[in-house]
């Protein structure tokens, strides 16, 4: 394999030459029924990827084929697969497809095979969950659990939360919800004390998350709890789980009930799959529910093998988002789920996105000339129609789209106005700003004008189910991947985290060196 | 009064020429204790806006004074309060300001005084509340209200919500916490289904909240209410108040339990301080905490009147925020709460700035040549630090920053961990945060390398109290109107939400003319 920056390729300047047909793409001849039925790519988990709405031709396709082809992103991708260490900045390897099932060889580490572990640790959770559900794991009282609270933030938060939310109102539909899910992240004393005075503390089981077990905000909050624990005389050890490195603190620790493991090779933004989203979600909905998730990302992870860019949906997805970033000079890019129960997971993309890709460094460590991972940011529709979308549509600058939608709600619970009911509203508004925002509409007033030109794809599928979801999470996961590896950067590291918390500790403990810095700390009253 | 477009003022090219000054600003250098210490404007309501980490000098802070006089920005603020038809576009008033006090003449429409109408629903709706909480207004089977529901979209939704979740913990704290809040939004049958699900309708009272009493989701979400009211036995006029324009047909509808009413001089997005946010935020937490609130906003909406750029907070945090936009050439802005209560704070002013000035027209309809309003997005710290925080220190572009912070939490409860109690830890991160963003810190492994150079305000105040949060919500109101002023657009209009309403009625209809739409609503399943 070779790592060439971006800009070195050939495919570069292929791509910089059609860059004036791309902005000049014309949606309101292009935007056909045709096109619509015919540029389709299918996800996994019963999803569908349609790319009709954004501006790009035969021969853009063609240019982007070659740019898979010339930086060698199947290989690649079939490198972190197979066990190779591609998180070069942290020299480890990159396994949070193997969570999900084997696409590769056997990535063995120090003897132990991975593949194996991380089944092993998926069934260890899968019969606590069990275990809890059927009433042989109690509190210390004596008493069912009824109530899972997470303590963990960053991936150890934004993912499981969003997951959790995305099949609550599914899994009581179901009869699948078995207990309550809260999550406390932020190291806001407001956060874990309003959410330990809305829990029955007798029937909660917590669940610390953190890998390294020395996250100040989840050890802060790891005390708050203890001590209402200890307040209401209940015993810590059989309330508490962790999820942890087999080398952190917190593990193999006679404090807690149990304790489940990861290791450095899941990077905290893709953990959803492992027991960080798992053992809360196995909690919330019963194992096989969690284990309906994994196989849908792994469907989606197979699919994303595929040499092909107009069959692989993941990969086609991440070569759009680079031409509309280095040629088409969008800086940022909104997801739109048309669906309540997917309120959280923009902002999931949002870390998945922005903490992977932000990066102004290639793989070697040396300066990049060309713009990265972009913006993200989103709400769900049809909310976002009555809020920002005035600016997608007649702002001054162009925002890429990334809509998602399903035939069926998950309550299957409706009602008729007007003659359709909501969820067809939902789905017409979908299809509706669709078109909007590609063809617009010319007023002689031109505060009515719609200039249109506005790309977006469609993620669409029949329900959210836990399948859907699995290959919702993969799709963006291995696009943000796949991106990482068109801009020849490490998508795996975080540097830029380290330095806020480098100065954290020194203004606490007061000795930061920075007058400046003393005197923010001063105006807050630290 | 003179309307210019800013690319004709003085002040333009006066700012273009110091661009690159602005541009090469020497954070490391600039930003000293005294800079901290004396960069500082009052807001209103016990909070400070601090600029110091702001790439001005003097030199630019004369240049955005002058831009301030030459496109008469006070005098047509004065004019906005003093009734003038400032909404030029829909030929409206704009009036947010008078529902919480006066600062102009007497605003008179068609023989009534708005101010004195306003005055009137406020203390209509306080008593409403005063009799719910008495149980003097009980639900049709004669037991108490515990809970209000409100059903709205986008401006009847997002401030109220926003508002609701910030005072939240500070009123249990006070024991001001009267009867629980929820909020039905999205015409997604989920979201109104499992809001339903969730409460006890025998004791619930809905707040039906559209000004037109036409919004496809609104109404919608009434019929849904309605139909499990009916199917619980309930009579549904002793349920459903209705907050409405008076020519609406949700006005004098004897099916409703009762109406508050405003107009169209208050747009939705600026409406929270109406009932459209005082209905439920007095039922919650009672009247006088709403008034507090008004206070609040009230102070800064007085302070927004003063002159000097340096005593004004709100038109100097605009007028920076154009410095930015259209001279530092900046797309976005983040809006980082380092306080859990603020946890959708930044989805509503998403809101209230995209749609309020996300604009490619000025007041008469002709087109703009300079960037308007930036994408605003937004999570609270330190959370987003385990998340998006990666891209906004190391990634390729700048992203300016809006930090907010409080000395003290609002439950008072919190835990010493290494010396510290989480409250201290969170300002300490956030003090870290801005000097991390603004000076970086070099390192020849340039993985580890961070650029500085990311500019940011602050505005922090003891606690967030009512009085604090309605100084919060009108800086952002009042900055988001001056930059419209500067811009010489209509920020009070919003023509781009019309396009989707109409295709997504033809493609209910099943005529929309367009194949393509109609393929997309195929693949939808409409």
């Amino acid at each position: 394999m070779r790592f060439t920056d971006f800009d070195k390729t050939e495919s570069f300047k292929t791509l910089s030459a059609l860059a004036e047909k791309g902005k000049n793409f014309n949606y309101t001849e292009e935007l056909t029924s045709d096109r619509v039925k015919s540029l389709l790519a299918d996800v996994g988990g019963g999803l569908t990827y349609s790319y009709a709405a954004k501006p790009v031709c035969d021969k853009t396709l063609a240019a982007l084929q070659e740019l898979a082809r010339e930086q060698e992103l199947i290989a690649k991708y079939q490198a972190i697969l197979d066990g190779e260490t591609m998180n070069t900045g942290e020299n480890r390897k990159v396994l949070h497809h193997l969570l999900r099932g084997q696409l590769g060889k056997d990535v063995v580490f120090e003897g132990k095979n991975l593949g194996d572990f991380y089944k092993k640790e998926l069934e260890r959770f899968s019969a606590f969950a069990d275990a809890v559900h059927a009433g042989k794991i109690v509190g210390s009282t004596g008493k069912r659990f009824t109530t899972a609270v997470q303590i963990g933030i960053g991936g150890s938060d934004l993912g499981p939360r969003a997951l959790y939310i995305a099949l609550e109102n599914w899994a009581k539909t179901e009869k699948k919800q078995k207990m309550e899910a809260k999550f406390i992240s932020n190291v806001d004393p407001d956060d874990a004390s309003a959410v330990l005075a809305s829990v029955p503390l007798e029937q909660t089981v917590f669940i610390l998350v953190s890998k390294s077990g020395t996250t100040q905000e989840t050890l802060a909050n790891e005390l708050f709890v203890k001590e209402k624990l200890q307040k209401a005389g209940l015993d810590l050890s059989k309330h508490i789980v962790a999820m942890t490195s087999e080398t952190s603190p917190l593990a193999h620790n006679p404090a807690y009930l149990d304790a489940f493991y990861m290791d450095d090779f899941i990077g905290g933004r893709y953990s959803s799959a492992s027991g960080v989203g798992g053992v809360i979600l196995s909690l919330a909905f019963g194992a096989d529910v969690f284990k309906r998730l994994l196989k849908g990302a792994h469907e989606a992870d197979k699919l994303s093998l595929e040499p092909d860019v107009r069959k692989n949906a993941a990969l086609l997805d991440a070569l759009i988002g680079v031409w509309e970033r280095n040629f088409l000079h969008f800086p940022y890019t909104a997801v739109l789920p048309y669906s309540q129960a997917l309120a959280r997971f923009p902002a999931h993309l949002q870390q998945l996105d922005m903490e992977s890709n932000g990066k102004s460094v290639n793989r070697a460590g040396e300066p990049l000339n060309y713009s990265t991972g972009p913006v993200v940011f989103g709400e769900p529709g049809t909310n976002g129609q009555h809020s920002f979308y005035q600016l997608l549509h007649q702002g001054t600058d162009i925002v890429p789209l990334q809509f998602i939608g399903f035939a069926e709600s998950q309550r299957g619970d409706d009602v008729t106005v007007d003659g359709s009911g909501s969820q067809t509203k939902l789905k017409a508004n979908l299809a509706a700003q669709i078109a909007a925002f590609a063809k617009g509409k010319q007023d002689a007033n031109l505060n009515k004008n719609f200039k249109g030109c506005r790309p977006s794809s469609l993620i669409f599928g029949k329900r959210l189910t836990p399948e859907a979801l699995g290959a919702l999470l993969s799709h963006f996961e291995n696009k943000v991947m796949f991106q990482g590896l068109v801009w020849n950067l490490n998508s795996f590291d975080q540097e830029g985290v380290q330095l806020g918390k480098v100065l954290t500790k020194k203004v606490l403990a007061g000795n930061s060196g920075d007058p400046a810095l003393e005197a923010y700390a001063a105006l807050l009253g630290v």
